[in-house]
């Protein structure tokens, strides 16, 4: 555990066409004056960096090169990104014995691959994708440990599957994480006096401590490296992403960056913490208003930043990727320095002799041994942004409000699509991403997707994270159950979600499942709780109804989504797994139980609602909370058994579905007649 | 951390009165030649011993002794057993001054003093009273620190009264545990290389590493101590209680002590592991079906055992306190060892070269340390024994059956009692609490309570964890409500029942309350539910009524119960704070949802349940889990708005209430038909 604060190369990699095979000079000196850009390195460095970001359809990264380009400099800067990006990884079984030597040559026993990067969100950049490089794995989490003896993957149930085609090719084992947990796992594998390495970087304070354990009940050692050993046998690794970093509005986000940041002060100054150290990068975009796009279909840029209980920020991350408006937004309270620079801003608050306030569930280790070294004293807590972030504020939630009224335009035009093109018989799932994809698109202040779309037909339907491919893509016929999740990034909000529609005659069993599906999203939906209640005790409520008949689902109710931000947010979530975090006022969730017949079909009804006080409540009541629901979109009433149903879930349905008609009817364009008439009916009361 | 392994004389302590002035040697002669007992010395040591434990009513102790002894020596040696009793504990404020000064004596800043003994149970034997003796404070869950400057006692929300009553006159500032937790407050008031004293073998592993993680982030150290600095100054604490140990018949127990031996053995054997270190009592009375009687209300012999995948057992037990009926009980693969050969026990396991399974959260921290000094590598995992004793065998489901019945017979009577007795307006809350615990007294196999016995009219009735006493004693009368929430041991199980009645005309928000109340305990009784479902995702369905209105109950709703054991039992419970053991089947919880309204009454409805597979099931079913209602009473009728009530929950409780009268009637006596008359009154159907 020694030694590894002093490496931090983290932000090298290597593009993927070298700069002498492109004319960089020529083009630079074609820039305007307005540049900053001094010659064809330079030049070609930013364009890497933005070539190892997604695309940007927005053509924000334009504005980090010079303003006002004529169209013509643009293409060609354009064709220079596109001749960059880094290649797709191609599967190679002798990096796995490469790897055995490199860590042999270190001293190492056994060397730990998280999927993992530096921040631990959903999407990592290209540059991250190290267990893809190793393993073969694309899913988006896993990891996996290398020994001489031993190499293996664990995925969650999710990625059995998929891991067992992917990596197991490449000399893979491929273990459950339920059935075998990585520490069952350890306690077999390792030996005492055995060294276990693992990149400090990359897995967070938690994890450290607990493997630390578990390693030294073994007498073993757990090895922190300073350089990781994947980084040095990948070559041709890309470097970090350069994705435009844009001013998030304060008309969509409610409060300016630097009330946020007072706010925030407050809360470190109240609890006696001198400063918090911010790793997570949702957190920083929303402290800073900010929004960038370092990874697929999260605005986020990626960084690091400390904040003072003065207020005072500093943010470490990459200059060229602020767009002139992110440079002018920043006040001169946040201090931009490069990202290499935070160790010694790490060292610097030992010597302020300032309380560091922690989280170590999303910290990495290299943080705390850096604060430790540093002699900082801390005190763990959650992400002093993650709850302030998590409850909307009002023009937050009306921004959901506005946003989820133009999907829901989007999603009845889909569904209606739906009705008319699936009963032709010639209808693929391609076909209905596809789709749904471009009515999303059409919207006002669009920025893509929240999340790749998900649409099984039939047994694909079942498969809970299935990923439509040329290779498993369904004709939507004759008879059966479509399942579309599917959401929209906006500037005024995050959607998500779900519709299960009938294709042709749906069986009695499909419309019982249905209806205990639907009986599940009303109990959430209609629930009242008092504050102090967690997400974990409101799941239940979403599976009562199938369990009473043997039934269950096999994922959370609902997670947190965010503001224009990660459609997957926490610290809130309705799920099995034990959550201590209460729900909150301004809170959104999404709330999507559903039902998998393996081999035959999937259900799941998903709306995203907000957490409400209650207003109406007898005197000896608690303060409570209630839910609002945002998304609108009909629920099939061909799919529901009415007999089931008591005379409050019906309702609510009715209810649901007037509300539906209300706000998609007002926005349909007079020609749309048959929308209009499908609406209608879609939408009729049940009784 | 060092040196704490060298100094193990935990078993000290002092007798109540010195030897000197008992004539021990002349009751010594007066013992027949059975006995194993040498000189006076040996006598004055055992009956001390006998009088450092409870009462024991069934008189077991007199085969320490020696066997078949005239009633006129009993009562002799009755007599000192009587004056050897440790006396109550006495405040005494001048204690914290001269812990401080034994801390400074001793280079220690602070020092923690838990309620806890070495085997972290529920009950502690009268000379591990540490944190009474210290603070004042007798609750059964709680912790103090002292340090030079700060003396604070935490407890949780049963206690804070109680705590500031007893703890504030000798000097204890009390801190509610849920709002500021023990971590926080270390955080705040410990400074950088401030020296934290503990008793390592008072604290469970788990405590260690958490607090020492806390300390470690502020620069502090946690420091192990070798011999505990309040034994030092408590002169008079009692020495180790010697309660007699019996064999628990295979009648009862339903498994031969060698089958489960073999069967943990098998667990060990199938996960890799070489041995367990049992340092929970019950586990242990479990395994080797002993029972015995060193704390009140349990029937635990306290010890420690180590058990190797052999099935080989080593017991560390004081021998004196095993009568002859356990020593021939016991088989030659249980090796009996005095109580300070634990740690060489433990040396010995490195020397075998055995892993060792250890429970964290049970385990104290010396043993862990030990193992690591010794070289045993250590698996952490659940204590072996908790699952298997936690899941009762049929014969124990059997005996859990029996005993209720029984045990409903004692409730109605005393419930009847109740219905003529308190309208005549001289009834008492002791008065009430002496009846229930006089009608279980006369059951046959009656082993006494299984706790103290609550009994709370009025505002009373709304103080959870309420104890009756002279100063809080109300007459039961004129109108409101009565909560009694009792319990009993006997030999062939154990229970916990809670009833609340209406004494005069209850209003209607009781009956509100109540009918909210039931429809949660309903919702529990008749719950299906998978496999792999946790009580904490049950706990909801008991609470969700009373959400709906606003309300809720702040106590878990449901224990595990042990078999003529522990009355609360882990691993499972139903409670809001997360718990991630699956239910099982065979396991046996309380039932209890409540409705409490201050200072004016409380309700709660509790029954025992256990865990059943599922039989009737659609075929696309997964296996699937509910309960059987073991406690037999009548539930108020007169409290019951039935119209809050849905069809299902009115059939659920006329069919509870034809069972009741079923099982009792049968029981009663022709003579009784006042009890009679008012039991087939009591369950009549609601419709």
């Amino acid at each position: 555990m020694t030694g590894w604060t002093e490496g931090d190369d983290m932000w090298g990699g290597a593009a993927a066409v070298p700069r002498t095979a492109l004319d960089m000079d020529a083009l630079a000196a074609d820039l305007p004056r307005g540049t900053h850009l001094r010659d064809g390195a330079e030049l070609y460095a930013l364009l890497a960096g933005i070539a190892a970001a997604p695309h940007d359809p927005s053509c924000a990264w334009v504005d980090l090169v010079a303003p006002d380009l004529p169209d013509d400099l643009v293409a060609r800067l354009a064709a220079v990104i596109e001749a960059l990006r880094p290649p797709p990884l191609a599967p190679d079984p002798g990096r796995l014995d490469r790897l055995r030597g490199e860590l042999a040559r270190r001293g190492l026993d056994g060397f730990v691959v998280p999927r993992a990067d530096e921040h631990q969100g959903e999407y990592v950049p290209a540059q991250a994708e190290r267990l893809a490089w190793l393993t073969g794995f694309t899913g988006s989490a896993g990891y996996a440990v290398v020994t001489q003896r031993h190499a293996v993957l664990f995925v969650d149930g999710r990625y059995t599957l998929q891991a067992d085609a992917q990596a197991r090719p490449l000399g893979f084992e491929v273990c459950h994480q339920a059935t075998t947990p990585f520490d069952q796992w350890l306690t077999e594998a390792l030996e005492p006096r055995q060294r276990l390495g693992f990149d400090p970087w990359l897995h967070t304070v938690s994890w450290l401590e607990k493997t630390r354990k578990t390693c030294e009940d073994l007498g073993a050692e757990l090895v922190g490296v300073t350089d990781n050993p994947i980084d040095a046998l990948w070559t041709d690794r890309p470097i970090a992403p350069l994705g435009a970093v844009l001013p998030h509005p304060v008309d969509y986000a409610g409060e300016p960056s630097a009330a946020k940041r007072a706010r925030i002060a407050d809360l470190l100054a109240k609890e006696g913490d001198g400063a918090a150290v911010l790793t997570a990068p949702d957190a920083i975009a929303w402290l800073l208003n900010l929004r960038g796009g370092d990874v697929p279909h999260t605005p986020l840029p990626l960084g690091f930043a400390v904040i003072e209980a003065s207020g005072r920020v500093d943010l470490f991350m990459d200059g060229r990727k602020l767009t002139p408006a992110a440079w002018s937004h920043l006040d001169n309270a946040v201090t931009l320095n490069p990202p290499d620079e935070l160790g010694a801003r790490l060292d610097a608050l030992g010597e302020q002799g300032l309380r560091v306030r922690l989280d170590a569930g999303v910290a990495n280790a290299w943080v705390l041994e850096r604060l430790h070294r540093a002699g900082v004293a801390i005190r763990r807590d959650s992400d002093v942004c993650a709850l302030p972030k998590a409850c909307k504020n009002a023009t937050e939630l009306e921004g959901a409000r506005t946003c989820h009224r133009r999907d829901a335009l989007a999603m009845c035009r889909f569904l209606h699509w739906v009705s008319v093109e699936a009963p032709r018989g010639r209808l693929t799932e391609l076909d209905v991403i596809a789709e749904i994809e471009r009515q999303r698109s059409r919207c006002p202040l669009s920025r893509g997707v929240s999340f790749d779309t998900i649409a099984g037909f039939g047994p694909n339907g079942a498969v809970v994270h299935y990923r439509a491919s040329p290779a498993t893509n369904r004709v939507v016929a004759p008879d059966g159950l479509l399942l579309v999740d599917s959401g929209g990034q906006y500037l005024d909000g995050t959607t998500d979600i779900t519709r299960t529609v009938a294709v042709g005659q749906p069986s009695a069993a499909m419309r019982r499942h249905f209806t205990l599906v639907l009986k599940g999203h009303i109990a959430v939906a209609t629930a009242r709780f008092p504050e102090g209640t967690t997400g974990s005790q409101l799941d239940p409520l979403a599976r009562q109804f199938l369990w009473r008949q043997g039934l269950d689902f096999d994922h959370g109710t609902g997670h947190g989504v965010g503001s224009y931000l990660s459609v997957h947010e926490g610290p809130q979530r309705l799920s099995k797994a034990p959550n201590a975090v209460a729900l909150r006022p301004g809170m959104v969730l999404s709330n999507e139980p559903g039902y998998y017949a393996d081999g035959a079909y999937g259900i799941r009804i998903e709306n995203l609602i907000a957490v409400q006080p209650s207003r109406e409540l007898p005197p000896d009541a608690r303060p409570s909370l209630e839910f609002e629901t945002l998304s609108f979109a009909p629920i099939d009433r061909t799919l529901i058994d009415a007999a089931l149903l008591t005379p409050p879930e019906v309702a609510w349905l009715d209810a649901y579905h007037a509300a539906v008609w209300e706000k998609v009817s007002e926005q349909i364009d007079p020609a749309e007649t048959a929308l209009r008439d499908w609406l209608l009916a879609a939408t009729a009361p049940l009784g």
